[in-house]
C-alpha cells in the first residue's frame, strides 16, 4: 500500500490533518492502534480555541459544533471564598467554544468516512522505518498479518506513549520534563453546570474546575494525592470535597448527581525537541503535554495541524519546502508560550507540597494582581482564547 | 523631652516622614543610631517611582532632583545574547527617575536642618516602651547618657535589623521570609553608564544589571554565589564577568575602570504582618524587604511613608482615626503586590542552583512572551513605574 502521507494515530490532531490535507488534495493513510469505539469513549478536553474552531471549518466540520458549542465569553477565578471574573471578550474580542472533544472526533470521523478516508483501525506493533530516507515507510500488523504502508511523509500524532517520538534516536532529542506532585480526580456527572462558566478555583485544600460539555452534562475536577486511586473516592466524598473548594455562593448551586465517569490524570509538562526528523513530523501530545488547567492540549495539538498542513500544501502544490524546514521551529515557539501558560495556571491555583508560608502568599498576591490589574487579565485573556498561530 | 512623633531612624523614610509632618504642623523627633556622615555613606537604590516623585515633590524637596536626576522612560531587558526594550511611557504614560538614595537622603537632612527639624545622631540602645498603651515612650542613650522622649506615636524607620520590629510580640508578628541562594555583587566606577537606560540581563552564566547614578557614576551589578568575598573579587575579574552576561552589542561600549566601591548584598523577600502594633507604625525595611530586581526597596518605603502620613494628619486635622485603623492592611496590600514584582523579576532573570532544564525553558518561554506580547509588556511596566498609592 502506499499513500503520500501515512499518519499514525486516530485522534483529533490524526483525522484532522487527515481530512485538511484530503481537501487540499493530499492522499493520506491513517493507522489506529485501538477501535473507533474506544477512541470515542475517551473523555478529553472541551475548551476550544478561536483558532481550533477556524480550523474546524476550514476542514468544513464544524456545522454541529456551531449549532451544539457553547460560546464562553469569560471564566470565573476563584480563590477561597472570593472571585472574579475575566471578560475575554471585551479584552480581546474573542471567546472559546465548549465543546467535548470526543464530539469534535466524532465529527471527523463522519467527515473522513463521507469522503473515503482510508482509516485503519486495530493497527497493531506499528514501526516507522526510513524516516531520515527519501523513501520511508511503516509497517504494522492487522490480527498478526504484516503489512506495509509506503508514503513521503510521516505524521506522528499518536500520543505521549505512541511509537513516532520513540523512532527519533535518543541522541537528536531534547526532552523536558515536568511531573507535578499532584493528579486531577475528574467526575463526570448528567447535571446541569453549577456555572454558565467555567469556574477555575484555588482553595486553600487544593484547586478545583467546574467545567461542562453540555446544559446537562458537568465534568468537575479536584486536585488529588497521586496516591489516590478514583475507585476509592465515593460520589459523596467527591461532591463533599468540591464543595469545600469553591466560594460559598456556588455551593448550595451545585446539583450532584451520580458519576458516570470518575478517573484519576496525573499531571505533567512535558515538550521533545525538534519536533521534526527527517520526513517525520510530530504533532500533538506525541511531542508536547501540558497539564490541564488552562486547556491547551488539543488546541496546542490543533495548532501543529495547522503548521504541517500548510508545509505538505506548500511542499505538494508550490513544491516549496520551507513550511517543511520550518515547522519544528514554528511550532515549537507556539508550543512552549503554551507550556508556559499551563504552568503558571497550575502554580497560580494548586497547592504544591513543597510550598512555604511565602510562596502561598506570594500566590495569593499573582491571585489579588490578577483581580485588580485589568493588563494582567488581557495577559491571561490573550493566552486563553489562544495566541495566533 | 516630649513630641508627637517619635521617629525611630534617620534613613529616608524616616527624614521624609519627619520632614513631611513637619509640613503639617506635625512634631517629630528622628532618632539615628548612627551619625549623618555614616548614613549618607551607604550606597543604595537610584531608581525613583512617580509616586515617590510626587511624594518628594509634596515635600518640597525634589528641586535637585529635578535639576539632576534622570528621567528613564524604558528599560531593557537581555536574555543570553538578546535584549529588547519595554517603553513605559508609551504603556503607562509614566517613568521612573533616576536618582541615588544618598542624593534623596542629603536634600531631606538639608530640608530638615533648614527647618529645625530635631534630629538625634549616635541614639544608642533604642527602646520603645508603652507602645500598646496611650502612652508610649522611647528611651536610648547619647555617649552613655540615659535619655527618654515621650510621645503619642512611634514610626518604626529603622530597618530589618532595627529595633521596631521587634518591638511588636512574637506572638503578633506573622513574618513570611524567602531566602534567595545567591548575593549581588555591586561595583560603583566612575565611568560613563554603558547605555543610557538601565539593563537587566539574564544569561547562562546568571544575571547581571547595568545601572547608573549619572553621567560619570556607573553602579553594575552580578548575580554571585554568597560564599564569594568582595575582596576576592577583582576589579579586572568583575569587569571580565559583567561582559560575559551582556549582549554582545554592550561589549565593546562598556568603559570600566577603577571601583570606588565594591560590596556584595544578599537578596531576601520578607514581610512582616501587621505593620502596626497600637501606637507603633513600621516603614519601609523594618516591615519588609525586596530582592533589589526591580527597585522596589526605597519606593515602597515611600508608599509606607505616604499612607502614614496620611494617617497622622488626619487623626491630628480632623480627629479621624480611620487611616490610622486601616494603616497596616492598606500599606501591605501595595507591599505584596512590590514583594510579587520583585521575587518574580528575580525568578525571570537569575539562575538558581535547583533549577532544572524544564525550569529553564519556562524562563526563557516566560522573557520570549514578555519581548513578543505588549500586554505583558505593561503589566512589567505598570509595576516597574509604580502600582497607584
Amino acid at each position: 500500500m502506499r499513500t503520500q502521507v501515512a499518519i499514525i494515530g486516530g485522534g483529533p490532531s490524526g483525522l484532522l490533518l487527515s481530512h485538511l490535507l484530503h481537501l487540499n488534495g493530499i492522499d493520506t493513510v491513517v493507522l489506529e492502534r485501538k477501535t473507533k469505539a474506544y477512541v470515542l469513549g475517551r473523555i478529553r478536553a472541551g475548551v476550544l480555541e478561536t483558532g481550533f474552531v477556524d480550523l474546524l471549518r476550514e476542514a468544513k466540520v464544524s456545522k454541529r459544533l456551531d449549532e451544539e458549542g457553547f460560546v464562553h465569553n469569560g471564566a470565573v477565578i476563584a480563590y477561597g471564598n472570593s472571585e472574579f471574573g475575566i471578560d475575554f471578550k471585551e479584552l480581546t474580542g474573542r471567546h472559546v467554544v465548549v465543546y467535548g472533544q470526543t464530539e469534535v472526533t466524532r465529527d471527523l470521523y463522519e467527515a473522513r468516512e463521507n469522503t473515503d478516508g482510508h482509516l485503519v483501525f486495530e493497527a497493531e506493533n506499528v514501526a516507522i522505518h526510513g524516516a531520515d530516507t527519501d523513501a520511508p515507510f511503516v509497517t504494522y500488523q492487522i490480527a498478526g498479518t504484516e503489512k506495509r504502508l509506503d508514503c513521503e511523509f510521516v505524521a506522528g500524532c499518536d500520543g505521549f506513549h505512541g511509537v513516532s517520538r520513540q523512532t527519533i534516536p535518543g541522541s537528536i532529542r531534547n526532552e523536558y520534563e515536568k511531573i507535578y506532585p499532584f493528579g486531577w480526580l475528574g467526575v463526570l456527572s448528567e447535571t446541569p453546570p453549577v456555572h454558565e462558566e467555567l469556574i477555575y478555583s484555588g482553595s486553600e485544600r487544593g484547586f478545583a474546575l467546574c467545567s461542562m460539555r453540555n446544559s446537562n452534562l458537568s465534568r468537575y475536577y479536584i486536585q488529588c494525592s497521586l496516591k489516590d486511586s478514583a475507585a476509592k473516592w465515593s460520589d459523596q466524598a467527591f461532591w463533599k470535597e468540591l464543595k469545600r473548594r469553591i466560594p460559598e455562593a456556588y455551593r448550595d448551586k451545585l446539583v450532584t448527581g451520580p458519576s458516570i465517569e470518575k478517573s484519576i490524570a496525573p499531571l505533567r509538562s512535558f515538550v521533545t525537541e525538534p519536533m521534526r526528523w527527517g520526513r517525520l513530523f510530530l504533532c500533538g501530545d506525541a511531542a508536547h503535554i501540558v497539564p490541564p488547567t488552562g486547556a491547551k492540549g488539543l488546541n496546542t495539538a490543533a495548532s501543529d495541524v495547522h503548521y504541517l498542513l500548510n508545509g505538505l500544501v506548500q511542499h505538494y502544490h508550490d513544491k516549496d519546502p520551507s513550511g517543511l524546514d520550518r515547522y519544528s521551529e514554528t511550532a515549537l515557539a507556539r508550543v512552549w508560550k503554551a507550556e508556559r501558560f499551563s504552568w503558571a495556571t497550575t502554580t497560580l491555583l494548586h497547592r504544591f507540597p513543597d510550598q512555604t508560608e511565602f510562596d502561598i502568599k506570594m500566590q495569593q498576591a499573582d491571585v489579588e494582581f490578577l483581580r485588580e490589574s485589568l493588563s494582567a487579565q488581557k495577559v491571561f485573556a490573550e493566552n486563553y482564547v489562544g495566541l495566533p498561530y
